[in-house]
């Protein structure tokens, strides 16, 4: 078996084309969707990633300020800022880009995000919310863009063993929160695993839908996929790649070639994961500036 | 093998004697730990929990006054005396007995609990710090009661594979966030199983510790079980038996006789899993008057 590709670039641009949908007519009711992309400081990945959102945004007709903030700024004047979108009613979203230089506390300034506003959902009652099984919570973009592949592949996770290798907090341990919740395109039996993880191979041949997330290039090897799965991979590793002008090449947490002929469906990286982030940070714009608008 | 029973009912009590120490001290520097559990209606099994916990509370020197409110009370008059009771200085954790008489608002009612107060867990912030590792929040008590118990037989989950069947938001999913927690009594690779899983008996034989809080009676079987697993049975069902003076007896979702001869380890019911809850309630209410106090 050659798996299929879930071609999450193409899906990530279908769901693009639905929120400029969304934000037109929501525009043409009077409530132009707005979405502050938080930067404090020079961090070169930072910076790609506030620009790729900001011009995703402009692409769909959500209004995306320039929010550049310096280093050195203070905790205070960090809180102040984000307490102004907080009231601002032009913005609906905010997002602070992270890590935060050093000495900021990035608890404390995702803390003082509005939960209303908090389309990163990272916030404590937002997680709680999602944690609850309440729908109207935002979810972390990641892992609802998961569950989004999975929808558009008609793959429904419900009564299948999820194996999500990774804990972190923004992907692992919320989209195993996601789809084991007793609601639609979830109500999977879910096993987490990780770095302390006993028999990662052998937990891994559990899942009839694999997700991965532990950073580490082409750590899951065909031996460890079980036959006819669906595999997630959300990594994104630079390896050294003389033949390339960059030097390196983008490889996921899954050994590509050889997890294709065991899976069934499996996602590409660069390609995957990647396009549904800011697709699903979009669409949770949409929906504060709907509720909003309401 | 004949499992070794864990004697619940001993821990607490254990627990509950630390818990008057640390009251006594704490009285003694000026703080008297308060707890007010707030009865709405006279649900007959809300009256006895609500008389268990404040009975619990006066033998450990806890302040507990009668919070006996009436079953037609307004919504907005509860949530008044809530807010009374988040700005009373003499109480340090709030607890709402639920279910709460209709049309009440359960959820509204939990949100206006003030999150430092919430002895229970079950704000949203509490349960989003939990997910997220922070280990200042509240936790659930029969969770925490369940890693309490663990750490009691030297049972350390650390690397090995938990199984939880049922995912309550009082019980299954933060027992399997908890232990799922880079954080020591924790650290497991760890399934959560429900209802619309496909073969709990598959699932289940895969736990060195099983987890089980399902609601019915008998439920695991011993070929469910691992040989030589940790059982920890949540469930108290009434099943009729007219050689009992009262014409039923209660027994946990784990078929004890059987599966007793699997494990290594068990908990009876009752004696097991319940007196654990309380005590870990009174185990909140001194972290929340300690924190006050500091």
């Amino acid at each position: 078996m050659t798996a299929e590709l879930i071609d999450g670039k193409q899906i990530a641009s279908e769901i693009r084309a639905e929120v400029a949908e969304s934000a037109l007519d929501l525009t043409e009711r009077g409530t132009r969707p707005g979405l502050a992309a938080v930067l404090v400081g020079d961090d070169p990945a930072s910076q790609v990633y506030v620009r790729m959102k900001k011009r995703a945004c402009e692409e769909a007709g959500i209004y995306a300020p320039d929010m550049h903030l310096p280093a050195d700024i203070s905790q205070s004047e960090l809180l102040d800022r984000v307490e102004q979108l907080n009231e601002d009613p032009k913005i609906h979203g905010i997002l602070v880009q992270l890590p935060l230089p050093d000495p900021l506390d990035e608890a404390e300034v995702m803390l003082r995000v509005r939960p209303e506003k908090d389309v990163d959902g990272f916030h404590p009652v937002n997680v709680g919310r999602m944690v609850s099984g309440d729908m109207d919570a935002f979810r972390p973009a990641t892992p609802a863009g998961i569950q989004e592949l999975l929808k558009r592949i008609d793959c429904d996770p419900q009564g299948k063993h999820v194996v999500v290798m990774g804990r972190s907090n923004i992907v692992g341990r919320p989209v195993a929160e996601i789809l084991s919740q007793k609601q639609p395109w979830a109500n999977a039996t879910v096993t987490l695993a990780h770095s302390r993880t006993h028999d990662m191979g052998e937990i891994g041949r559990l899942g009839d839908i694999l997700i991965v997330a532990i950073g580490r290039a082409d750590f899951v090897t065909p031996d460890m996929v079980k036959p006819g799965a669906v595999v997630i991979d959300v990594g994104v590793n630079r390896v050294d790649d003389p033949t390339r002008e960059k030097g390196y090449r983008l490889v996921g947490d899954v050994e590509f070639d050889g997890v294709r002929e065991v899976a069934s469906w499996i996602t590409p990286v660069p390609g995957g994961v990647g396009p549904m982030t800011i697709a699903m940070l979009l669409k949770n714009t949409i929906k504060a500036a709907g509720r909003f608008a309401a």
